[in-house]
């Protein structure tokens, strides 16, 4: 398929994970009914974030993989004939937990996971505590629309991961997200924060050759015990592999965005800026260093 | 130190080599009379870009790196005390020749050479014709303002290059460009091949938590033998380790772009976002491969 529709649910999350689920059902299949070929939810969308302080009772938000979280999209998927990313809170044994995807589809052999490779730790977004380092590595997930790949939020900020899961064959990059002002740093940071996130993800579409659709939370969320929170920035996007912006939600409100992708654009513009041809990968081992100027400057 | 000043020179190439060299000694004294500690001048700026065809005849623009356009500044930078980033055309023996920059300091040890690793060729662009693709590897440069990067022109659309070039020390990438407009391409597309430009480069600063320096040439220069020819889109542009534009000049005109670079903002920038300290460095071994979807998909 040359041609197909991918659609973005960005909501906001405080809801209880039943409430939090039925919604997600509900505008998925409003995004299905719009023709949406696959459709990602933000990330950890079935629970408020729960990662803005370090509380071992939230362990108890965790589930199998084969838990309701996932088992709820599994049906919606085969009945429309539709792929949806489900991120969930994942546990794997007591005692190793993710933050993970699931990638949905008609197929027999669904749902396929995958687990965050990077994981932030600042203020408000605790995640170290929560969650172990994915190791099944980058991935790309077959689809009835092809090859499709998924990162979750703070991958966004690794070129490394983009352009692995692009190699891999990926002509689309979802990134379900929960990313947000601190409300004290709003005003000061606040644009340049979110042009940051919006520019670098622009970046990875440009450098490979790929759609990247971004889907975020929205609303704010506040902390447990604390006057603090998180005001979710909305502003899901998705652009074309040239980074052009397809579209984009507000900052403020619940909403589906919806693009078409076009393998055909994609590969003309490989064609005419071919940047693939001629990476120098004799010349790339130092990315497996952490760090090549040991007198520590810059 | 750290903070300093750098600059860029945004000119128009298209005199003779002696006239061009000439014109570039005076801007670039003009840039440290504002007060700039490194100037960067664009791709190739001795000469009109000949690599918009496949003429021998151009290899007589080469020159060695002790040549009149890398020592016509060396005097300069040792005089004023400043860094100067001099592109040429090398000829390093009969037979291989590079696109290069030297680094020109007031240290006796200078200067040092850049020499362009990924080579482009597209139409009017005809560089894998002229240029051995560069086997210095990526570098930092030490210059009395501490560590700064140099990569040339189609470096700026690799993110491993920024990557390496970062891990190496540097707190700034400079990149001269000779980037342009077919005319017949610009109504339909130039808006977003400039965007893209512009967006991938400020997505490394992000990336990497540096500073990006983009000086590219402007005018038009005809393509001989013919009717086309490149009209170079200017716009170079300075911006900081969040991607903030700090100077930015216009699309046709010749221009001295002038920002601050405040080593305790990048640092700043990278202990708030600590993008640096996540990276999978068990999990990039990939990006040494060429591609790793072997059924062709995407």
């Amino acid at each position: 398929m040359s041609q197909f529709k991918i659609a973005g649910i960005q909501m906001a999350c405080d809801r209880s994970p039943a409430e939090n689920i039925s919604h997600a059902m509900r505008l998925v299949t409003n995004a299905a009914s719009q023709g949406a070929d696959v459709v990602c939810l933000p990330e950890l969308f079935a629970t408020p974030y729960f990662c803005q302080t370090e509380d071992p009772a939230c362990f108890q938000l965790s589930e199998s993989f084969h838990g309701s979280t996932v088992s709820s999209f599994l049906e919606i998927a085969r009945e429309l004939g539709i792929t949806v990313i489900v991120p969930f809170f994942e546990r794997r044994s007591a005692g190793i937990y993710h933050n993970s995807a699931a990638i949905v589809t008609p197929a027999p052999t669904s749902p396929d996971v995958y687990r965050k490779m990077h994981i932030p730790d600042d203020p408000g977004f605790y995640e170290k505590f929560y969650f172990t380092p994915g190791d099944l590595d980058f991935k790309a997930f077959t689809t009835p629309v092809g090859k499709i790949g998924v990162l979750i939020c703070w991958d966004q900020w690794y070129p490394e991961a983009a352009r692995i899961t692009a190699m891999l064959g990926a002509s689309v990059l979802f990134y379900p997200t929960a990313i947000g002002w601190d409300p004290d740093e709003k005003e000061d940071m606040g644009v340049a924060q979110h042009d940051a996130w919006r520019t670098v993800q622009r970046g990875h579409a440009v450098a490979n050759g790929v759609y990247v659709a971004a889907i975020n939370r929205v609303g704010f969320e506040p902390a447990p015990n604390s006057d603090g929170g998180i005001e979710f920035w909305g502003q899901s996007f998705i652009c074309d592999p040239q980074g052009v912006i397809l579209a984009e939600a507000s900052a403020d409100q619940e909403e589906i965005i919806l693009a078409d992708v076009d393998l055909d654009h994609l590969e003309r513009l490989r064609q005419m800026w071919p940047f693939w041809r001629d990476r120098r990968i004799d010349a790339y081992g130092a990315l497996q260093k952490r760090w090549l100027d040991e007198s520590g400057n810059s």
